[in-house]
């Protein structure tokens, strides 16, 4: 049984998203948003982002991270922003010793959809379809799963 | 009495520095490289640069952070790299709960030899004045002592 934590990154709101997955069976476990302060200095909110991801790994456990890649921006101070947070993203899944595996968006829509064009409302019906009886809360989340779902796929498969 | 650490924050190689600053005296604690493996995973040379800065700040102290400011690089891969690294320093000085202070690097040089368009070995040169009798081993420390020696300055006085 894998125990598989998605993460989605970003400075104001990172989305994270837990399922079980055994065979090919999937099971939703929980999902929601760690989100910073903007009016707090840089350090503050990476802290309290890196507090609340090692919270949620501590209370639901894992026993692998699948974080999706960046889109890196025209805009390099949003990609620096960015990438801090995807910093402290990767270094709360890696201090838990979960193996971190990071997948391009493009692939996570490929694995859920069958294309990686997918607009982003047929990710999260999909997310929905494989994942029932839930009812995502927050587009950050929603990613979340579907980067956990689509890790669960590709690695449970040979390539 | 100020302890101050200065930062030079890069994914293969942070340097750092510590200082002591006692009104306009300065004195010279520590200074090093944490450096990474370019052929590990993200995550973990992100754990290995987070460890090696905390076992540094445990090792010395510090009552204070001073970090460069990230060089916005035209290449976004390179900016999300250095942003990666950057929040990862930041978080480390932020969760041992020191204030944490950003200088650009036309700031520091500027704070160290008067003018924002010096060269790096007339900053190495200066820190080495400023700090008497250490010779300072590599570029990414002698750029974290320049932005610990610019902080005491400017946050020594008023602006």
């Amino acid at each position: 049984m894998r125990l598989i934590i998605g993460l989605d990154p970003g400075l104001a709101a990172t989305g994270w998203g837990i399922i079980e997955a055994s065979g090919n069976r999937l099971r939703h476990i929980a999902h929601g948003t760690v989100k910073t302060a903007a009016a707090a200095p840089l350090a503050e909110r990476l802290v309290a982002l890196y507090d609340g991801l090692v919270a949620v790994i501590a209370a639901h456990g894992a026993t692998e991270a699948a974080v999706e890649e960046v889109f890196v921006n025209a805009n390099p101070q949003s990609t620096l922003k960015l990438g801090q947070a995807r910093g402290v993203v990767l270094l709360a899944a890696g201090r838990a010793g979960l193996p971190v595996h990071e997948y391009s968006t493009r692939l996570v829509k490929k694995a859920l959809t069958g294309t990686g064009a997918a607009e982003k409302a047929q990710v999260q019906a999909m997310v929905e379809r494989l994942l029932p009886g839930i009812k995502v809360t927050g587009a950050d989340a929603a990613d979340a799963l579907a980067v956990a779902i689509a890790h669960a796929h590709l690695r449970g498969r040979p390539q």
